[in-house]
């Protein structure tokens, strides 16, 4: 089956693959009378664009997004709202290699065999250009919780960590990694291009942190915010991991050093000591920081010559030319994001429809 | 908003809380005519059950399960399939402290804050007590995909990992713990019994491998084998990360050491060198064995004070009395298993219905 | 497959079978904090309760119901509210009849062709004893939409209808046949003890009439409350058709004669001089009653003997003996009240959730 | 809130406004390797187009539609179908009328009420443009569906029926009002010819009939294929009443009269005598024809003064000008004919998820 719609009352569905003509998203169940144009979703799509430097895919697009529907005289009316964005550089190219055999690591071989046969041409729908409408989406989504402040960026690069002491949020748009520490940024610019001149490729870890979130967002038991967090991020191409809050790293502490300690606050909101949790206790929010982790694999397409197998089931070698992401989790890191905020809407919604 | 309801077309609905009359499941689009009974489900049950060892709770529980509906003379009808377990041992106890006061790293006041209100018994429906239901769906579940072989086991415990070259199947039935290596699991004892002696709480990681299932089960993009995974694994009590295959160690390998390289193997199938992915790519099981980590964090209920507020918001400090797992991952081991095997029912299901 | 849920945020999942041990109901989704007991839920069964009349099947059932979860204190919590009914009247009878050949009219030959096999005991999953479960879950919607007035009666019974000018909602209770007019419900009584005697059945069409709805509830375009309300309806056992206001009498009225004017009113609503529309409009209410008819058809359990085959496809005879409702329709009016309550209270948290 | 998106597994969501830029549909969960161009779809939205003739609206929309995605190389990859349908004739207009004041009978007060404010031009989400989008989803929907044949026509228009005595298929594309009488296609002419001259309308039965689905399509209980159908085609615009087999008709006669008996058939099937089901039993099809009828009501739009009133509440009269359909049924049949489409499609892809 193919399922491509998330969420559950605010919910958004994509279409259009890598080499087809558009792609989109079909954003239903926005709160009507919400100021949206397409000035409100081009930064984010800006942020995520390829092309803009070494660092990412040379593939030059405007991803410039159009609203056909749902938006009158300036407001959101509560009915669809459809987002597209044309793809402009589809580059003429030969993808017989990649239509004969499969790229390890890459949907290829699966989706040859769930559906006999696929759209190879850039990946097809399995291509990280699918995210361009998921930010657009998540740009909706921002509309709908103004509560709430997102900052996404990566907090690891090809192992590399970044320094908390010198976290400065101000950064992030300052270079080319959505990095938060000028020093980690400049480390990581030299690690990615001896990666990109050698055809290899990097993995990342992007955090997203949600500030604004009121206590009892989410939902017990199978659409609790952690695990509809967790559909999300993970549904990203790329990603194999989420943690939210302390995430494995709590599974090494004691009960006492994990605890979030509480004690009066100010208006009446409790005062918490720590954050282990992620601002999420029985997948309800409790109104601190909701954090999630999200780690993302080297980008698969390498120049390295890697043994496959033909369509024919021959053996093969194959290796990955043309443009790509020396590090995909960079322009991931607009992406979680964009779900992270898709997915708040939504609690938001569900909560209101519930608890009034 | 509550979903109590997990899955797409093999779907399950859990309810109960930890001290009413019972809690159940309703197993939703099973294929008709398979061979079911309390005897196929109760095993799995036993496995999770509580006051079997020293090493977890106390409460006293047969957990024996009843099947109210859907099967007739033995086998599945197609029709929804209810399951009850009554509860036994609601020790009477006095709950006027929790009542009161919020347990940190609990889901009391998120609910209070989402609700107005809780049932503040024995966590109410943020018990553990509700993964017994999950079980049970599990095990009819697993009627469902025969051609899948499920194995879960802790491999990490507070810290202290199994060895993989000691792993033996065979002795995680053998330990209280799930435990595969011999040597962990003499450590373990050890450690557990420190923790529980001291009132603390112990972290523990699980691991669960599916062999078996082929290749095509998933779906781009918002029903990905792995975001069901992730959605499933995450919506377990006290779950803070899911991994799948290497997780975020593969965001610390390059493209080449990240990569699954495939030859031509036995039977027409393509042999994998490497399963850094853990048998998903592009969100579709590739053959390969199928691999989920999940972190636990330590069980939040401790006998060290911690601060906190109560309901009125005044300052207070809790200790949670009464019985609990000193480590709750460990009896969380059947419970990813029962939710690895309810995903996979649900995607081989949406696999045949879309490609037949 | 077997989708035995209803509902998108307000849901409902029922199961059990006619002769199995018991059947229920898992309500989801309902607000926290509503007041409710068993007490809230049994007046409806009892009207819903077959045995009580001549006019009925004399199956004797209690029908009590028991509420397993989700309420503490008297209140909803917010969490799966499961009800369940045990069966208690299972007479020992001999099937092997219906088991060897098909009813006409009932659901055996689609049920064996579907699923291979069947329950085959009075009627299985496809026995109107399931809609005890609905008639359960309707009575906790009510408690969600205080502001709804529902009254629901058979308006016509075996070609004979009410007479509009001596509708008397007091007299809906006083008899049988839920009749709100007296002189029809004696016209009733002598025809259908006629069917009863002769072995024959009648069907009927039933009424319901939703008070105090708001304007706002509903939704486009696939959520229209007209066409949940059709969902709800058609899904009723012996169902064969559903209209909204003058339904397929609209279709013979010029636009003049079928328009509802509007003036203003009093307190800033609109009076509006006519009601053809049922209370909907674009899928959405407007203020005015909420208008459903359904048609049930006759009963197919009757004495003539009919011609039919076996499972093995050999011609028979099959006559339906043993306890049946001779107007299936009568009993069906608790059971239209009921799911009209189920999709109003789902309407209003969805129109809560997107337009807060 | 707001669902635009309807279907179980084989799922479709529309967009599009009357008066925006474009309107279409993404369709989601389609079988992948169906042969599919846009010379598949165009007929099919030719037959429902505007401007045809003199019987219905005279908006020119040419409605070609484009394919955006989910095809390669000619067929369906299995991801999700983006089509898209250019407004063309959003003629210049002065709305200022239908911005004050409220249309009864159409969507406008109820859409007001509900979100707040309205896109008022040509009616908006409301308009009954949106089912150009729904017929491309359904053309879509019947390649999924090879072994089923679908015929709808209008079967009654402003109360005059169609004589079943003279019933001929082949006449339905021969008259502009998919009548398959021709006797009363010449007297409707007249009829609909009168009504638009006086700026009055019509209402018109859309019959629909399925042949060729197999025994066995269908589900208990919450998405029965009569519950589905019903849902589907109430929720098209102007729909008030739906009707399976005979209907309403069926609560009028006796038991033994609706019996549809059984005899040995050709081939192992069974012989049916007689269709009052309109093949459904259960919620599941029986093999014989799925017969659908369905109620439109007269148009709104007429010229006519009808009292109203305004956005501010006060006593106002309005007529509806400009172009519109003297008798929206006519142009529903092809909208009624891909709902169905749609849901067998779903229904098909459901069962075989179960039942293999």
């Amino acid at each position: 089956m193919s399922f491509n719609t998330f969420g559950r009352v605010f919910r958004f569905t994509t279409w259009g693959e890598s080499h087809g003509p558009a792609l989109g998203a079909v954003v239903d169940g926005c709160p009507p009378g919400l100021s949206l144009s397409e000035a409100d979703i081009q930064p984010f799509l800006d942020a995520r664009r390829p092309g803009t430097s070494r660092f990412t895919t040379q593939r030059q697009e405007p991803d410039a997004v159009r609203i056909l529907s749902g938006v009158f005289e300036g407001r959101t009316t509560g009915t669809p709202i459809s987002l597209m964005i044309e793809n402009v550089d589809q580059r003429s190219k030969d993808y017989s290699e990649v239509a004969k055999a499969y790229r390890p690591g890459h949907a290829d071989y699966a989706y040859d065999k769930k559906y006999g046969f696929r759209d190879y041409r850039g990946g097809g729908r399995s291509s990280a250009r699918e995210t361009a409408a998921r930010v657009a989406a998540g740009a909706v989504a921002r509309l709908a919780i103004p509560e709430v402040t997102l900052i996404a960026y990566v907090a690891e690069l090809g192992g590399d960590c970044i320094d908390p002491a010198r976290f400065d949020a101000a950064e992030i748009a300052r270079n080319p990694f959505f990095c938060p520490d000028p020093e980690a940024a400049k480390r990581w610019e030299a690690k990615v291009d001896a990666a990109r001149k050698a055809g290899s490729s990097l993995g990342a870890v992007v955090e997203c942190v949600a500030t604004g979130v009121p206590a009892g967002w989410g939902a017990p038991l199978y659409a609790k915010l952690d695990s509809e967090l967790a559909a999300a991020c993970m549904s990203i191409n790329a990603v194999k991991g989420v943690e939210i809050g302390d995430g494995f790293a709590a599974a090494r502490l004691s009960g006492e050093r994990n605890a979030d300690p509480m004690r009066p606050g100010a208006n009446g909101d409790p005062e918490f000591l720590a954050n282990h949790a992620g601002g999420i206790a029985g997948g309800i929010s409790t109104g601190q920081p909701v954090v999630v982790r999200v780690a993302f694999k080297p980008t698969s397409s390498i120049l390295t010559p890697v043994e496959t197998i033909t369509r024919q089931g021959d053996a093969s070698e194959i290796i990955t030319k043309g443009r790509h992401d020396p590090c995909v989790g960079i322009r991931g890191t607009p992406v979680v994001e964009a779900m992270v905020a898709l997915v708040l809407a939504d609690q938001k919604l569900l909560h209101r429809a519930q608890c009034g």
